[in-house]
């Protein structure tokens, strides 16, 4: 049996080893719902950067740059974090910088892993799937909110573990709690999140067709993975 | 109404302000649940430092010390981190001091707070009604294991507040987590902990009996709180 161990914050990542492991990095509200739409319509790469400047300066450079911080687009920029920026193909082809509060700061604190890919509940099976047919040990890594803890994140972790239950052994209390939360509200996220913060966040900004799309299972089935340092779907 | 925030780590401390606060350690596996024992047996006071040779100091001056690292009593020092080295009075008057390998660091890390109290199961309620006659907002330290969440101090702290449901508002996510953990372990800790770190490491050392005794609610109606360095019981 392989190993999964989950972090349910970047603030805990020295915990872990990350020395030929895969990490997965989750922000279902929204980094990594957006980047899996945006493959899933065609964008050809998407340069995670920790900061503003950095993506602004990309920008400067020709790209396509998105930035969100707070939950909120910033001004000045293309896009901010929605992924129905993307459904309409209106980035295919393009390489896109993107910055956001949690998400890309998630992806830059796991640069140590062997591989790093890209989980949503949006593409999730195609996650496991992939995990599957690895002999490497995982860690999930949740982008949680400004080094907090966030059920969205969690959630998704336990759903995962779940799925890998015969292959994975789980490593850490983490994953038991992960799990437990996911039993409980598996059969309605919705309600079951709905004190939680960054979902109440989201909500009052008027994002509840995003969220409601962000929790959906298996809308795609591209697995983008970190390559030098942009993310991408294509295969060697 | 006033909060409750669940710090599930001490790493992750830095994310909560103590300011004006009450701030409950926890460490079921068995700092707290010890020390909640020794005051219920007539201990006098008890400080808690964050390493060995501190420890080991204030042997020297002339302290019965308890030493904990790893799950099992350091050598030469006269007690461990088991409770049932206070159920015979053996230490009724005396002073302690005291250190373990999470709990007694939790303690040391949270000295910003307004008070800092001693949770445990064996004396829940006695917290409950305190943190409930008192203004103060609330945040739930659990010790954890070396930086890592563990499974019995997030269960602790999410049957306190759900104890507390009424009167404190659930501030964080890791409030949600813990009360559903809670909820789903509630009507059997011991099978629920079964694959759980923490729990089977004490388990292998033969420290059943131990687990079993700090798992039970309200055996102890005594609040131990920090007061200029040393744990107490008496009032001023």
């Amino acid at each position: 049996m392989r190993k999964i161990e989950i972090c349910l914050t970047p603030d805990l990542l020295f915990l872990h080893s990350l020395e030929g492991k895969i990490v997965v990095v989750v922000d279902i509200l929204r980094a990594t719902s957006c980047m899996v739409t945006a493959f899933a319509h065609k964008v050809e790469k998407i340069i995670p950067v920790a900061t503003v400047e950095e993506c602004k300066q990309l920008q400067q450079q020709g790209l396509i740059a998105a930035a969100e911080r707070g939950g909120e687009k910033v001004e000045g920029f293309d896009i901010g974090n929605s992924p129905f920026s993307y459904t309409e193909n209106s980035y295919a082809g393009h390489t896109i910088a993107m910055t956001t509060t949690n998400g890309t700061q998630a992806i830059v604190a796991s640069q140590k892993a062997e591989t790093i890919v890209i989980g949503a509940f949006l593409n999730i099976n195609t996650v496991a799937q992939y995990l599957v047919s690895k002999d490497n040990d995982v860690v999930v890594v949740c982008a949680g909110w400004q080094g907090n803890i966030n059920m969205e994140d969690t959630l998704f972790a336990g759903a995962l573990a779940q799925i890998l239950v015969g292959t994975h052994t789980w490593e850490n209390d983490a994953c038991y709690l992960a799990t437990t939360a996911h039993e409980v509200a598996k059969n309605d996220y919705m309600l079951y999140l709905k004190e939680c913060s960054h979902f109440k966040r989201l909500m009052r900004f008027g994002l509840e067709q995003d969220v409601r799309f962000c929790l959906k299972h298996d809308v795609y089935d591209v697995l983008p993975y970190m390559k030098e340092g942009y993310l991408t779907i294509k295969k060697p």
